[in-house]
């Protein structure tokens, strides 16, 4: 069999595209559309407490019969340390005074990680999405199986072999393999070590020592860079920078604004927005970030001082502190509702087969 | 016509493949041995003066009769900074002195560039190799224009949708598009502008808004490379790193040892060794350049430290300095005579094309 036919048969979808969680852009109506169009929705809910998550399951259920993906982040607790955190406010607090706003007195921990979430693993257990993706490491040692247990495929998010070996002794059925190009949060297990290897690298280093179905993610925009990914050795790909300017996404007017725009052709990394290394459009904060050898917060208490910052900016109409999560392939973002997209994505990849089998 | 067709003729080649030209591993045997075997061989000739470089010419010509390619390194001059390269050295100094070394009293511009440099227009135009390509930037005005009247085709690598602008406005015939992945000096115009795009989405940008044959460069490692790397949009493939370990190449036994094993697996990008980014086997002068904030003296004064350095320790059997480049894919690296790996690159290639045509 076809490597993506078993992959899509494992998922039970029809095309060999997922569209990738992005917290905060991703919604059940942008899950529930790419599902129904054949494709694999994802939930973005890193956020999220449990009952959050759980309600996010049942509005997708609601709109679509089909299987949907949802993420879970399984980084390390953040560890407080409140002269670090002080220090990194008063290096914002000038920022902060440009828009007549004070930095604020301390900064939380404002997303959960999914590790020792027991709570969070009964619901999943409980609603029985189709698949539940990691990202930034991997779950507690009996998530894995009792997941498996309850018939649920589990992808895991890796940019490096070592991160891949690591996910399949875990057990995880399918490799996500992030690319450098990819927007939002890099997935490195280890916030210290990021080999920022490309997509081309990673995807064909993978497939020629992983046995595990491959999900090539990073840089890949169209039906070509579909055509290209399976060609070099992925079952299917990730697409998330492709669906932000989708109706269905959440992306706010500011983002799809510049999404649009000249800033689509800058993306960088930096951990100075969340306090781990993410792609996104660049702003104020990526150049912060360079200018200081200060060490940030631990993540994600440090993106609560970016969105702080970010809101007193935005108060005043100034965007340049957003964390506008975009990857390098985003100058070819396509505005075009989720169904017509994704069709349209597996129209140019039929047509890049045909092209290439006529040679 | 066929894409890649069109550029094979341009370049009178059989086979959309082009061996980079890597100073210090690239010689006239090797570049002969690709040539012949259908593919384009490649002088990396930035180190030598004219003289050398012409015999390097000359050299090839009597192992083939085949075209092949000059590449030339276009950085802007090196402007000489006593007091910043006294510094760079006083803090290698403890480094020189863990092999009862001392740094050199001063540190010279070891390599010349292409810019202003006359002599080496005129001696390319009276030898005429048939393809000449240029790094780090383009070359002076009036250089395209005379090698294109000599029938010389020009390659320009570029590694951002920008310098692609620069590069086809001067008027050279083909781009290099060196993704992140690649190894050796990065190609940016700009030594201070980096936007790191990995292979796959740079390819794919630039696919949709340039009109010249594209080369893919950076990752690509076997036949299913090749293949994904011509669905993006390339024309050809320039490898690199896949024809270090050729027995034609000037690569010393240590740099073997080290791309055969494990240290495969861990390349870096650094200015540390010369100045300017450029990815290799990860090795302390990458630890170094990180742990410091000091400004490197120019590209390629600091290079003239590295190497001093590099000796003292070779002299006591350590490599730990040495200037290892290697790209991500190092890992995939295979070990055949030069004229082997092309004809098994060209089998795979024509497999995978097989494989897709088939699905």
């Amino acid at each position: 069999m076809r490597r993506h036919e078993a992959l899509l048969r494992q998922l039970a979808i029809r095309h060999p595209l997922i569209q990738a969680p992005m917290v905060g852009v991703s919604t059940p109506r942008l899950a529930a559309a790419v599902s129904e169009a054949g494709a694999l929705g994802s939930l973005g809910t890193a956020a999220a407490p449990v009952d959050e998550i759980a309600a996010q399951i049942r509005q997708t259920r609601e709109l679509t019969t089909q299987p949907f993906n949802v993420n879970l982040f399984c980084h390390a607790p953040a560890v407080a340390d409140p002269a670090r955190e002080a220090d990194w406010l008063a290096y914002l607090a000038p920022e902060f005074r440009r828009f007549g706003a004070q930095p604020p007195a301390a900064l939380r921990e404002i997303y959960r990680s999914a590790l020792g979430n027991e709570a969070l693993l009964a619901m999943l257990l409980a609603l029985r999405p189709a698949v539940v993706s990691f990202h930034f490491g991997l779950p507690d040692g009996g998530w894995i199986p009792a997941l498996r247990e309850a018939g649920i495929v589990t992808l895991a998010c890796v940019t490096a072999p070592e991160e891949a070996a690591l996910a399949e002794a875990a057990g995880a059925d399918v490799l996500v393999a992030q690319g450098y190009e990819a927007g939002g949060h890099r997935g490195i297990f280890d916030p210290a070590r990021d080999a920022c290897i490309g997509t081309f690298a990673l995807v064909r280093l993978l497939a020629r020592r992983s046995r595990l179905p491959l999900v090539a993610a990073g840089g890949i925009m169209d039906g070509s860079g579909i055509a290209a990914a399976l060609q070099l050795g992925a079952a299917a790909v990730q697409m998330g920078t492709a669906f932000i300017l989708c109706p269905e996404s959440a992306a706010g007017a500011a983002y799809r604004e510049r999404l649009r725009g000249a800033p689509a052709q800058q993306t960088g990394v930096t951990a100075a927005i969340s306090g781990r290394a993410a792609r996104g459009l660049v702003n104020r904060l990526h150049e912060l970030g360079e200018q200081t050898t200060l060490r940030l917060p631990d993540y994600p208490i440090a993106y609560d001082a970016g969105k702080a910052l970010h809101q007193a900016a935005a108060a005043h109409g100034n965007q340049d502190y957003a964390a506008h999560w975009a990857g390098q392939g985003a100058p070819l973002a396509r505005e075009l509702p989720a169904a017509q997209l994704v069709q349209c994505l597996i129209d140019e990849w039929h047509e890049a087969q045909r092209n290439a089998a006529a040679e």
